[in-house]
């Protein structure tokens, strides 16, 4: 109950605020990214170049990394916007996409974590074990592992970044030190759309722009995009007609939907 | 009466001519305009390298520039073609996304206006606010201003480059000299869906290359989006059901669809 | 039938397996292109940076490289995958988008044609004609031509590359030497969506994953696209809901499906 008003706020205060959200991030996800947070009511700005990330970076309530597409001229654009947002204090997010299937995304997604200190660190199990091991093994950049196998992983990393670590899958955690958050809510389409782990550590942005705090940030995020997966999974034909279904869910998430349907709970 | 029969035979002509439209724009949009060309019955392509640039626009029968996702090489190629397109005569729609929201922006805006003397300008009112004055103030590439608080910015700007100059909203202003052209359909929605603005310019460049002038080109064009979308309205679910609903309405548009919804009128 | 059951048995195996397929593709296409893979059930990667191609390309069990939006820096990242490709004897598909309309594009597929001799070459027929003749006249990247205008040209480039040259229209042919299969399902609001022939290059490439040969990877995947296709066709209302009804279909394709609409031939 205390929790579905929290987040049901903080989409409130999404919609009223309209945060701007300046995203650096993969050539695949970007429209539908884009259209998530327009859809939540955020305001999303896409921009990558040197000559303009920082000064965008510091208009903005907060900041999305994400090196699913990465290329050494845009890791040097995440750098400088992640130093701009942080002389600001504007919240980080980093997604590690493909963390641990090659060793240049790997060290990359290190070192973005090392030298920018992100607010929350949001992957799914391959990608969070990758970081926090030296075992490699992701496959693309799906998830071979369940979440909960890599719950030692995220608080190693919590631990050792001050970051809120979310792990994505069936049962998302949402850990910071010692503490873990479960989100259970999604729909098993969601890993047949390309994007939609994007979509969550944007949403994770929006979310960082208003929350009381990054811990609540990445947890509200996580069930608001789980809620909107399930609401879209009751009637879709398939994949396509889900994504339709998500961001409409999304742009229509009401507080009925978030108090009937949210299953979170700390541990 | 005249007004619609007038768009309505620019459609035909797109249709029965299928002009090759040049687009040098962002990430974000690429998919959604390229398709929203298709829809409407005209050829797409996308090419940014400086080694064809110039051939590529040289063959088309209009190119679009956007600066929605800019850096150095695109600005380059973005040169490089409109300088290929003025030799030949083609036309060139600028949209210049941001601007005023960085300096970056507003600077490569104002030297594509500057160098290239494109045939339409085609904006929000923030942007086409920020290249007349010096004010900043765009929030991320959403508008903040009426358009109505832009024409006197557009009236200036269509003096000093000799351009049409549009500029999109609730009620969209076309801008030459003293004269300016309303259009008034539209929907909500619109603004709600990634890149439309983006697919504004498109289509502006679409209507272009077979109008009689350019200012018949950029009323037309947003004539037509505002009575796809109005159409996309009706019905659609949310965000994401609208803009399956706008390519559709754009690939079935009729006579008597423009003539029964067209909001259009000079002053 | 003995067709049907073979287009059938690939399809499972593509579910059953999942091949990573890594894409060096266009901006325009690249989640479409994603999201057709993880709907028939194959697992897509996009990576194009050279400090990882290499890596990335020989973990995976086919390699798809399209120039649709091509530059040095992608161009270059083409030659370092398809090497590492070539030396583990994983497949590697090219589509030659646009080639005939510039030199660059005309002669940069040449050049991946002559270095890394993929498997199979798959494009529309002008793509085809150009590249084997010295004639240009591509329109954008649509076809100009009849599919059957291409069938000579295909056959030069397949016996001088040893490529299997897949070419895409109402009714697709498919060629290795002497041998032609054609398929003949499809339906008229394909070419109005952007992207599906990058797709049909896609599927290529997953079906290239698990096929007996490249000859029937080709075949397959064009049978495979023409059906959902069709499927998609019936009830769309233009070609956005087509876009979103073809991926619904590749997802749920079955074998009554292929069975029953098969249209396949060898001659």
């Amino acid at each position: 109950m205390a929790d579905a008003s929290a987040v049901w706020r903080d989409v409130e205060r999404i919609r009223s605020q309209a945060p701007l959200v300046h995203n650096i991030t993969n050539y695949v996800a970007m429209a539908l990214t884009a259209n998530a947070l327009l859809a939540l009511g955020a305001s999303p700005v896409m921009a990558h170049a040197p000559e303009e990330v920082d000064e965008m970076a510091a208009l903005s309530a907060a900041l999305v990394l994400n090196i699913g597409t990465l290329s050494p001229p845009w890791v040097t654009a995440m750098l400088r916007a992640g130093n701009a947002a942080r002389r600001k204090g504007i919240p980080i997010v980093l997604d590690p996409v493909g963390a641990g299937a090659t060793r240049y995304r790997t060290e990359t997604a290190r070192r973005l974590l090392r030298d920018l200190r992100p607010a929350v660190l949001r992957g799914n199990a391959s990608e969070i074990r990758a970081l926090a091991t030296s075992e490699a093994g992701t496959k693309g950049v799906d998830s071979r592992h369940a979440p909960e196998a890599a719950l030692e992983a995220a608080r190693r990393l919590s631990s050792e970044f001050g970051a809120v670590v979310s792990v994505s899958g069936p049962v998302d955690l949402i850990v910071l030190g010692g503490s873990v958050v479960r989100t259970a809510n999604g729909h098993p389409l969601m890993p047949r759309v390309t994007g939609l782990g994007c979509v969550a550590s944007a949403l994770t942005g929006a979310f960082a722009a208003v929350a009381a705090s990054p811990l609540e940030a990445a947890a509200h995020a996580m069930a608001v995009m789980g809620i909107a997966g399930e609401m879209a999974g009751e009637g879709a034909a398939g994949p396509a007609s889900f994504q339709t279904r998500f961001l409409d869910a999304l742009y229509n998430l009401s507080e009925a939907d978030i108090s009937g349907r949210l299953k979170m709970g700390s541990a």
